[in-house]
């Protein structure tokens, strides 16, 4: 029953960064040592994760799930085929990280496009975040590194409601015109709904000519996968995902956070759309994080296993 | 930031039938009283439910859990804007139903598509299961009550696998011709994916002039709202869900059921489509039946809230 994607209209392959190990250890109540973490990875890898977000470089005193950036950059043997990302927070960060500059490949900047949420999440406006933002994918331009832009609450700000589209298209211009090759639309309370992105994207595009739009959409109110669909309908060929729905600041606690990996390309294979990402393997590395943090995890084809579409059950 | 549905190509408005009261209850370890029962459905019908599946005749000692269907029935005070389905299972299920005809509508017979599912679930094979239910089609007709049917394992059998689509259509076919008005397509354990329900319910419309196609999908693997948007797209009005996410015979154990009406319902606000009902009622019926089952039920819009538009947070 497994439809051919180039059949049904929606793109035969698309692209899956893996943010669990960044977004998702760094929501772990307790650090998750670093030779777990190096393990998790060499899983996620070897499942097929070409697109890795692997850690952050904050202060460890503001996340120290994560204080073991340098550490894990350098014990993780990740192949060339593997393109690693390390989320910057700010020039300092960079600083620390381009120490290791052979050990990535890209780096992600961030902030919101609401005022109040980027005041409450690095406690500065949105312009001196993008100044900020600016100096580091500049110098991480002269390093030779990729760069993505992610803009968070682009689809809605749980503070100030409605963001307005046009602004969210003018810092998505702002990061382009910095040197990022990818922006990345950040719907980090789970307030998009599927009309909306169908709605938003090809505008966003329009503005950015030659830019990857990269969806990365929170399964808060259980349309993520909704979400992803309508993005595939509006020309994304790119997303984000975690493993065992892990990370995403669930907000209030108990909600559902990112967007599960396994969930998201299990649908993807089963409409025919391909991620070169094996499933069994993602779910073999999601049942070890769920082994090492000792809870179910919520991912749903976790729980139920894959679609069996053979008749070994009859 | 909610849409309108005339402007984003879906319909404005669809039809919802709450199947909670038959399919969640039913699936409860321990029977839940009629009071609480008749509580909760009031609830569900004050949030604006107008469809509602209230319970099924079924033998006491298979399904315990709705031996008090007649009590139930007898005890619920509905306005007449309700449409209250119950689901018939042979013709002494009939027999029993009709000495209350005035207490419901209309009646919801069922068989499977997969021969391996019906033999499993009714130890008949389709065709025989087909004769029995239209014999009760043809005398819950002539007793004035309005006739749906639903074919289980539409989109996936999890013993044989595909189901052809094709089969599912001369199924359906039989229905309308013994007078089902309307025919619902039931994703029985969660195998079907949107690319497939874009696909197949044009198909099945050509098959159905005339006849209202109700979808039913399951949220086994995360794909639930996914497919209701499938299903929007493919011109599909009307769905049937589970408030609470209660329900639809979990398979494995902790895998879950039916689509919960509340995120549907807030998915499809939010995109613009109406449906009648009343989303913070919705929730207030779920909560009641989390506080009288003592668990905490697993729809996200339980747990994370509704989307706030507003600004008052800020």
């Amino acid at each position: 029953m497994t439809a051919s994607g180039a059949t049904s209209g929606l793109p035969d392959r698309v692209h899956v960064r893996e943010v669990g190990p960044r977004d998702g250890f760094q929501n772990e109540p307790e650090t998750i040592p670093t030779a777990v973490k190096v393990e998790l990875v060499q899983r996620l890898v070897k499942a097929g994760v070409t697109r890795l977000e692997l850690t952050s470089f904050v202060r460890a005193d503001v996340i120290p799930q994560l204080a073991d950036a340098a550490e894990l950059l350098r014990a993780v043997e990740l192949p060339d085929a593997v393109s690693v990302s390390v989320l910057i927070p700010n020039e300092r960060g960079l600083d620390v990280a381009l120490e290791l500059r052979d050990r990535f490949d890209e780096v992600n900047v961030f902030l919101s496009a609401s005022e109040t949420h980027n005041r409450k999440n690095v406690n500065r406006s949105v312009a001196d975040s993008l100044a900020g933002v600016e100096r580091v994918i500049g110098r991480a331009r002269a390093a030779g590194l990729r760069c993505q832009g992610t803009i968070a609450t682009a689809f809605g700000c749980p503070y100030e409601g409605r963001v307005e589209p046009a602004r969210v298209a003018e810092i998505a211009r702002a990061l382009q015109a910095a040197g990022c090759e990818e922006v990345a639309f950040g719907d980090t309370t789970g307030m998009a709904n599927p009309a909306q992105v169908r709605s938003l994207f090809p505008r966003w595009a329009e503005a950015l000519p030659g830019a990857e739009l990269t969806a990365h959409f929170h399964n808060t109110r259980g349309q993520g996968l909704a979400n992803v669909l309508a993005a595939l309908d509006a020309g994304v060929s790119s997303f984000e995902s975690s493993f065992g729905e892990l990370g995403g600041c669930p907000v209030p606690v108990g909600a559902t956070g990112n967007v599960a990996s396994e969930d998201m390309v299990s649908m993807l294979h089963e409409m025919g759309v391909e991620t070169g990402i094996d499933l069994d393997g993602l779910l073999d590395a999601a049942r070890a994080a769920q082994a090492h943090l000792g809870r179910p995890l919520s991912s749903h084809v976790l729980t139920s296993g894959p679609i069996e579409w053979s008749t070994a059950h009859a």
